[in-house]
């Protein structure tokens, strides 16, 4: 039965019934936590022979002829960006290969915009205020980078087939909106694929800013949960049409494919992005790992490689979606008071309440042992003004724990929503 | 006998054969290259097997804990603070563990003080004309940084004791002036180290400029050549009398050490500084590879491991030096043409002209097949007032190529000589 359709007094009753299992539950002093979108130990022993490519005393020069244990090669060894460009499905020119991290990449560039320009026009920093727009709910560590450069946020609420297109079409008639946030396969938290249309609409996007970039973060480009994954279309080909291309900067990395934060990371963009971008790296790095580079080069040989791979994370995290989607399904759909998207891949369950505050949640479970993603980090500044979204991490936690931290998070959600409506 | 005390028909005579040798020399077609500062392969055979560190199933778990092939600890694994806490002789705490580049870690340093500001002052770039003094010859990816970012270089010509610090204590009365690049052992290209009074002088200093910062590059600090090496007192030590450790951020790696761009890198700063750094880097990465970080700890262990790998070093790369010493010894010395500082260490040897042009020797290595670092590189914009400095790296060639370079180098200098007196 909804408990919107419930009497005064079964609602208290029910409440009362609620704390007493929540009593029970905080009294076993647990310690669970569902709030890392990272991988778990099981997936992080899938790589292990990464580590050993160097086992048999195997050569360090690529076959492009590249010692990779010396300087030189700004950008990357040629078979990294052939891997890159298989997967992105753009041209190897088109890459430049990185260090560890996606964010490091994607923080530099916008530092790039903000300090020396990009695309010929002045430095941001020179131009006033500076605007990026936020699909929200999204990922908190594009929010910070924005906030440490001082650039103004603007949340636009996604749809289920991504961003608000329409809404940003009116956004960027303002010449000091410069670029957007994008997770645009399985997105960060809610898990959508942007939708054709979608991808079609912003391609054909017409900023009055002609310095406008998009960071296209395709953290989740090959996390496939199932046999039918999502495909999202490849901006650049939809670019095309349009003339665009320099609109977008793509990125990713491998940390949810061989290790987080020990990984290679990748860009891809247009023809005059990547030389603004080589320029600025030419000041700055003499170029990133080439051996970690070629060990995963070695190690996955190609885009099949990196698949197969990822076929077997999804044998171990798919049944840990499904844990905590049959739970919600069980406990909470009858009820009325939450919904969730079941996403076909990724990392992340994004939960919005119908009836309750998802600040409550996150307190009432913090104090029954169960850790979650900080309420309100998916929003700019950490305030989501409708108390309403909480981001759901299942790759974490053994099977066990999970189900005892969803038994968790789906009790204090009904005692939130019992809460609101007495 | 000396160039400057022969007739003129005497250089004629000397020009004209000197010519025939270097026709001679160009018909051979040679390709060689004594401009790359950066280890030979010889020298990266020593490293391999730091690459073998989880050949028999290792665990990737730290002895601190850490999962190092996850997400986390954003300043490196403790281990890894302890090696470079004992190489630096600072405290583990005032130590943060980058990637795999020095420079990287010095761009973004200088980065964070142009955009947000150092030490509670306001950002770089809205105080107006920023400027550092250029310790010269220098390193000329210093000065490429300075560039990127627009600041404004004055050069202070090195002496052999270091810096000129009378010079500099009066260029620091401006507060625009906001930091000096030093390389402080084994200066590139000089080769000097800093005397312990040039250190208390610089650790002395009272900058105008409360957001003045050094960036102390000790990219060399345990590469010796010799049993008997340079030592390079320690700033941060120096510091303590004055209260002045924030003003000197110390930077280094691994790079000629385990694998250039493939090893680990660190900086080492006062309290206030490592927490401005950390406060930025967390927005700008979740951290850099603690796998190779483990790596590097396992396969060297401590200062000591470290201290050993490098006497390899040396024993392939001090007979390059001496090559290219007893060349310059027999056949420039005598002649009173050109000047160098015999180093104790680090990856170069530092030639002024005394007669004739630093170009036009360039120019003549070039076309008879031999590169040298580009002459003017050593001085901010490439410019090299007194055309007098190259900068000789004697360590990629084999010691039968480098024997042939430095013949070619002896002939041009020569050349060069005789032309000026003509």
């Amino acid at each position: 039965m909804k408990y919107t359709e419930m009497k005064k007094e079964d609602l208290l009753s029910l409440k009362n019934s609620l704390q007493n299992e929540y009593e029970k539950i905080k009294n076993l002093k647990l310690s669970l936590d569902m709030s890392r979108g990272k991988p778990g130990r099981e997936q992080l022993d899938l790589s292990y022979d990464v580590l050993k490519v160097f086992n048999g005393g195997e050569t360090c020069i690529s076959d492009s002829g590249i010692d990779c244990r010396n300087y030189g090669v700004l950008d990357g060894i040629p078979e990294c960006k052939q891997l890159f460009s298989e997967i992105l499905e753009v041209p190897p020119e088109n890459i430049i290969i990185g260090g560890s991290s996606s964010l490091n990449l994607m923080f530099d560039f916008i530092c790039q915009c903000m300090v020396s320009g990009i695309g010929g026009c002045a430095p941001w920093k020179d131009q006033g205020n500076v605007k990026f727009i936020c699909n929200v709910p999204g990922y908190d560590r594009h929010f910070g980078i924005a906030e440490y450069f001082g650039i103004e946020m603007i949340s636009v609420p996604m749809t289920p087939n991504g961003p608000d297109v329409e809404k940003i079409k009116e956004l960027v008639k303002d010449s000091s909106v410069k670029g957007i946030f994008c997770v645009p396969k399985y997105s960060n938290p809610d898990g959508v694929t942007y939708s054709d249309d979608t991808v079609e609409s912003l391609a054909a996007l017409k900023p009055a800013a002609k310095d406008f970039r998009v960071i296209w973060d395709n953290a989740y480009c090959v996390h496939d949960l199932t046999d039918t994954p999502d495909r999202l279309m490849n901006i650049f080909e939809a670019c095309k049409k349009y003339g665009s291309e320099d609109y977008f900067v793509e990125f990713t990395s491998t940390s949810k494919i061989s290790f987080p934060g020990a990984g290679i990371s990748a860009i891809a963009a247009s023809n005059n992005n990547i030389a603004d971008i080589k320029k600025r790296m030419s000041s700055q790095t003499i170029g990133f790992d080439k051996l970690n580079q070629l060990r995963h080069v070695r190690y996955y040989k190609n885009a099949d490689g990196i698949r197969a791979h990822m076929k077997k994370h999804a044998a171990i995290i798919a049944p840990k979606f499904r844990i905590v989607l049959d739970a919600l399904e069980s406990e909470i759909a009858p009820l009325g008071i939450g919904e969730w998207i079941k996403p076909n891949g990724g990392y992340f369950i994004s939960y919005n309440t119908a009836v309750g505050s998802a600040k409550r949640i996150g307190e009432l479970c913090k104090d029954a042992g169960l850790v979650l993603t900080t309420v309100g980090a998916t929003y700019p500044y950490g305030i989501d003004p409708q108390d309403r979204n909480i981001r759901i991490a299942p790759t974490f936690p053994s099977d066990d724990d999970l189900k005892k931290a969803v038994e968790i998070f789906c009790l204090c959600a009904k005692i939130s929503a019992v809460e609101s409506l007495l």
